[in-house]
């Protein structure tokens, strides 16, 4: 792997480029952004020049999509006949199925392989790039992807880089995301929407509560919408089962019987921050 | 102001007992709890020793109360004939309505003020207590309360001690902090009820934003169900309305019709964190 092409230099993508550099990546990077966003993935060293998407295609080794969910979908369509024969394609949306059927129409057979990082933060672009963005955290694969020399080679930069493999089919995963992720983000932003249509001193009286439970609210629209719209089955699903939770305990709460509804939620988000066996 | 009873030595009744002290308090403190409270209390500096509800009261200037609502409901009883004359009885209670209306049926009229610091943390008891607890943060203090010196002198301290006192009638209080304080306790506490009840991995691929938005589930729920009982008409009114904006969302979800929530939630999250005037 001698030339890495990193389609969105934001924040993933510009993490990528610094994490692959910080682990001993001696090839070249090239970024296809906006200017703006090149100019800064050059300033903090996660690319070394910018092309165009053509220019960059032609010339990769690895093709890395890091950008909102639907514009990953567009390019994938404009990637049609300009991917090198041994070349992978990944990305790094936040859902896959959709992604990864776009890619089995305009790419290759054998040259996608669906990826979802599951790693973040709250500030966007290169700027805010880091090179141990990675590391610890769950690395999706989709096992749909191909077993190429390629792959394997992407695979292991992946391990190096610190990230944790997780092999599962598109659609599991974003069955699973919907709950663990797109979830949590519509519950933040209802509670901000709630609030917003209260009058009186809402925003003077409260906890740190509060902050935590909207900070996702603040997390970018337009990254967001375009993720739902690609999960919209599965997401729909998690918000029909959340609102019968929510109806449960507002009869409990009529009924003086929280006690049980109460120590499940407190057990399990015990659990989920103990270390598992095996990951 | 010479001497203080504070009944209930957790992490509030603590963090008080500290904070009067960082800040010139010179008189006695005196812990009303249970033995391992009381030691971590004197451990901690936040007590100077314990002793019984009624020798702490017949002796106290001030007495604090910091358990939980429901122990207060039933100490605001036990107080009854116990009360110096020049005494003032307040309380850190989280809902206001249900805890002003036993101290008028229990406690001589102007000797009672209610008081809810909005601080906290997740840990508990009084090794965990800090003299800056409420420094900067809003200190409810209901109007009803008396006008006699020993009120003046403790509002002086809550100043002395960082607390930004917010006056606001009872029943007013406990309807805000059913949407502030209350609803984001129930939609973090129904997160993690819905996914305990998934089948599949959904423990093993998430970010950071599940981590935030279950944080508070792993509040104790022996703290947590007394303060809903005592306030289950404006919890139940917040509910409904968040359950009708999920609805909204859903709906908006299938209709790609997002944007405008969105923003919403996005803005009011935004402007919730910018300094307030006069505040």
């Amino acid at each position: 792997m001698k030339t890495v092409a990193i389609v969105g230099v934001g924040l993933i993508g510009g993490s990528f480029g610094l994490a692959l550099r910080q682990n001993g990546f001696r090839g070249r990077l090239i970024g296809v952004s906006s200017a703006p966003a090149i100019e800064a993935g050059i300033a903090a060293g996660a690319i070394d020049a910018g092309a165009g998407l053509e220019e960059a295609a032609r010339a990769a080794d690895l093709i890395y999509l890091a950008q909102p969910v639907d514009r990953i979908l567009t390019t994938l369509g404009s990637l049609q006949g300009l991917v090198r024969p041994t070349a992978l394609v990944t990305d790094a949306g936040s859902t896959k199925a959709a992604i990864v059927r776009q890619a089995a129409k305009y790419l290759p057979s054998g040259s996608f392989l669906g990826g979802h990082p599951l790693a973040g933060k709250e500030q966007r672009g290169a700027q805010a790039a880091e090179p141990g963005l990675f590391a610890g955290r769950p690395y999706v694969l989709t096992p749909e992807g191909p077993a190429t020399e390629a792959s394997r080679e992407f695979r292991s930069w992946l391990t190096r880089i610190g990230a944790r493999l997780v092999e599962i089919p598109a659609d599991e995963h974003d069955r699973i995301v919907a709950l663990t992720s797109h979830l949590p983000q519509v519950i933040s932003t209802a509670l901000a929407v709630t609030l917003s249509r209260q009058p009186d001193r809402v925003n003077e009286i409260f906890g740190p509560g509060l902050l935590d439970m909207t900070r996702l609210a603040m997390s970018a629209p337009d990254l967001w919408i375009p993720i739902l719209k690609t999960n919209k089955g599965p997401v729909t699903a998690a918000l029909e089962a959340y609102i019968s939770t929510l109806d449960s305990l507002r009869h409990a709460l009529q009924n003086d019987n929280l006690v049980k509804l109460f120590e499940t939620g407190f057990c399990w988000a015990k659990l989920l921050r103990e270390p598992k066996a095996g990951i």
